[in-house]
């Protein structure tokens, strides 16, 4: 089987990131995070990000997620997020673990991008003590479906949940696909997310999510929240130095650029060779295509993995990895199986 | 600040881990663990250990330990554990977390090995409905304080435990150490402990520890609770290719068998170069001395990192990377200091 | 405001309850369930449902589910339970937080009984990690609409969740209504039903339900369980006297009958003389009619309390309490705001 | 077996608090709290304590005091405490269930004080990632022990707490006691306690405890906290009406006195009649008395209950049923055996 736009997760280390690892590995540093190597990643993520912030190192995206959400929430609340949320439909409940009983509202919205009006629908509702009321609202950068959220279109959802007090949380699991789209990353702060989960692994790195806390006061003994749950390093370096080298080098959006370069180039293929409609705009590295269940099993028995998702389409995924024949590769096995 | 002998997670990835890290990166495969060389890993931990068992790979030994004892003990229970226990001094509460509010119960004994007395009169108390009862043995081989349990030991200690129907847990993040002081791996299984925490870090591997499952009735829907706990690697090989590479090769317990050479030749330095008393016999790759304070600030100021523990003594660790020159140095450092 | 028929906890201690009461309060007994009070009580529980159990005594019926799910589920797994299903709906995720991120999957029906087609999807559903599989049914008998589950779709239900190795609970709230509407209370451990929780407050006692644990493995250290979650009476035979008093003179039955009974006249009465559809069919001691929001307004200015629930229709409660009087002076205030 | 001195809780609802649950049960009235028995309730405890605060009602002392822990401090935080605290030794661990995973640090003291010099200890502890840093302070007033705190001794546990930024609990089980002995209730808010339990069903109401939270900001949404957590009351008022009862009529303090007497009376018999020595000051309703092993079986034999305490002491308790014939026949009883 080959998983080459299965996932963004079958690419291994960029070889940026694989080389600052080689070059990070000799000698004897301390452990736990108190290394330069750290010191320096985090500072290169303040930079990206044009803010002040506490930045931390997590090893698992779905705990950066779980573990943000259970800074900004109570057990008796529930964050608001979209039905197709990585958090909602992806992450076996981990909120509700590290949250304890945390509960997730799902609201709707086209290309997982959550729709204004279904966020003022529920934070308009009432809140009686048998329910649990939101805490926060949980954006996803770029989303799901592979579509940006705007400035404007951000402002829109965060403001409103801002007056009410709720906190706001952001998956940039593929902040870096946003950014190379054009999303500044320096919005993340000005428009009021309290704490956003930098991407690492997909941008090229390895197991590594930065957790980028703007509130001072919510990172009041996160290094002990982070050890209690099981998420951080001994050998710190060795998760930070990946991330290092794409930052430094430029690499982390440079990459991404080309994941999304390859997706548009996804897309023009299958709309010129293949009946298969797109399900939704190609914007960052995914693509999603209607595709009936026979041609979906030919495709598979053909030799390349992809799988269905939440909406019932079927999704492709570019990286870093990913090459201009490997694409043209993979338009024809998919005209062939139409 | 050096720190060779401050932990034994100072020291990066050892040659044949990093090795395998590289050759491991290349190309496409599945992800979160479905992979051939996590497959290939899991393999050859069975071999080691002699037995069937289900194999996990986790990205922290904090989160394995705890994870392992949420299996094993519920909330309203305790573990029975060394009151020096990393378990108990060092993973802030990480099993009360992870075992919503399962409690430690400590016990005395030498060396951070449990006393069979201790744990007779602890297993002996009334069980009212106001404590937590037992509910799981934890133990750890080697033990914090580098001492050895000899097979017979750990039979004393299982057999009451098994009797009345707890269930065994062991932390071997130093496995490889014991391994390769002469305990046999496969007593393990043998002696009927349910889940082992199999060290992958301070055995030269990066962030990846293995949960190995004796019992299959506990693995079930195991991969569910390891990814709600956020210890699902997405790019499993990158964890699992050193540790595979480690085994492989033999280095798994070659290097551990340096490592505890080195912690002789550092023993035996201290003896002979300083007036400082080794507070535990050096059985694995831990040295502890009895320092005055003022010693200890002396050896700090002189640029050696090097932590006080529970019990009040200094300790030194040594690794794969310990070389025997650095060992005399540091020998000669501490003399100075003396 | 009249709260007369806003709900089942409008009422006080029936006369049973409270003469039992009175009796039990007199001289000192032991404390935290250990009295001879408690133990009749569950006694009388074991026959009213003509089986062996072990019985505890909780004093929230919201604890009683939430605490009865987490000894049926794991965190990882979910409850499969009706949309509308009181630990859904009116419970601030009280599963999630006993059951440290218990998921909860909704399931269609009408009248709050649970489709077994919709049974069917869910069991049929694919289980990949990083989803919530389902660990366990949650059954309520009588249903939140006041409908009555006949012991043949009971079994159409549990018997394709036994065969997929799911535990069973029962929400008997209103237990009672449906025993006195003609449901076999022996039916329920007949039908394999795991936990039940029997209820008490609605039946005219106080704050008491009871667990009822049908597999005595589930039930190892539940007082341990119990009293961990703060469940536990200290004086005990003041939350069980009620309900002895209720089970010992028949009227934990009697007054439910008197309840149904009080529901279809006012039943009846919103048939004869207004023009509010019912919403549900009128089985136990509920009523719900399809009120136009203004007609529901004038009947809130006119002073009774009544509110909607989840379908939109506006729910009337019939208690042991309802006298014949107060239906017919309900319905003509009903007909004025029509 | 006799329990008249075996616990507070052996005793059954005081003649006030009896006539006022008959009185308020008359009758339907609005349900979870919203009733004006429930709001007289508050009103009497806020005079009582001479202060503005959110007063709720919980239905268990355990859980009262749990929840409130888990306001005040974080998973990854623990609770300074005396190692012989009810929420230490009696609760099942309950702290850490409600707290998920909240650590307990236990601080010696005589008498069930803490000793100012162990919580000073306590304090300058460093605070590295890996242990839980302490983050709120537990009083018991009276103690475990039944001793009382002066006003000064708290300023002098609780001043030193507060600069360091952590929050106060007061365990007020018995604070009716320690009100009856002499200590001013107002001085609760007065020296800056966060979050009070003031107890309700030692001082002969039943199940309930008032929640008294003295910040309106730990209040927030603390209906759905306390919803969650399984101790919210349906019939709200069978609970607060006993508790009205004894507040309204002064018999909350005057039962107390009584039990206080009866605690001297006893200990001065024990004294005066037996070689028993008293381990602790009576300064509030319990006696502790240093008994061999064999004597305190042949009380057992002889037909009174009473049992040992962590310190090794055996406990006998005053209520408000307690009677000057009983202290009498209790010492007889207590001479013979010893």
């Amino acid at each position: 089987m080959r998983h080459d736009f299965a996932s963004d997760n079958t690419a291994g280390l960029a070889p940026e990131a694989l080389a600052a690892l080689i070059a990070a590995n000799a000698g004897a540093v301390s452990s736990y995070g108190s290394d330069a190597i750290t010191a320096r990643t985090a500072d290169l993520i303040r930079e990206r990000l044009q803010a002040d912030a506490e930045v931390r190192f997590l090893i698992s995206g779905t705990a950066a997620n779980a573990l943000a959400l259970a800074m900004l929430a109570r057990p008796f609340e529930s964050v608001l997020a979209h039905e197709h949320a990585h958090i909602v439909t992806d992450e076996t409940g981990a909120p509700g673990f590290f949250g304890q009983g945390l509960g997730l509202t799902r609201l709707a919205g086209a290309h997982a991008r959550i729709d204004p009006e279904a966020l003022k629908a529920a934070l308009a509702e009432p809140e009686p003590a048998y329910v649990q009321p939101p805490g926060a609202l949980s954006l996803t950068q770029a989303t799901e479906y592979g579509a940006l959220y705007s400035a404007e279109q951000l402002r829109h959802l965060i403001e409103p949940c801002k007056l009410k007090g709720l906190k706001v949380h952001m998956d940039g699991a593929r902040l870096a696909n946003a950014a190379a789209a054009g999303f500044d990353p320096a919005d993340v702060a000005r428009l009021g997310v309290d704490v956003l989960c930098f991407g690492g692994a997909k941008a090229g790195a390895g197991a590594v999510e930065a957790l980028v806390i703007f509130d001072p006061k919510l990172a009041r003994r996160v290094d002990h929240r982070i050890k209690q749950a099981g998420q951080t390093a001994s050998k710190a370096r060795l998760l930070t130095a990946p991330l290092m080298g794409l930052l430094e080098s430029g690499a982390w959006e440079g990459h991404a650029a080309h994941a999304n370069r390859m997706a548009q180039r996804l897309a023009a293929g299958i709309k010129a060779r293949t009946p298969f409609p797109l399900a939704h705009p190609v914007e960052a590295s995914l693509v999603f295509v209607r595709m009936p269940a026979d041609a979906h099993d030919r495709l598979l028995a053909s030799g390349w993995a992809a799988s269905d998702f939440s909406d019932g389409s079927i999704r492709f995924v570019c990286s870093w990895a990913t090459t201009a024949e490997s694409v043209d590769e993979f338009v024809e096995a998919l005209a062939k199986v139409a």
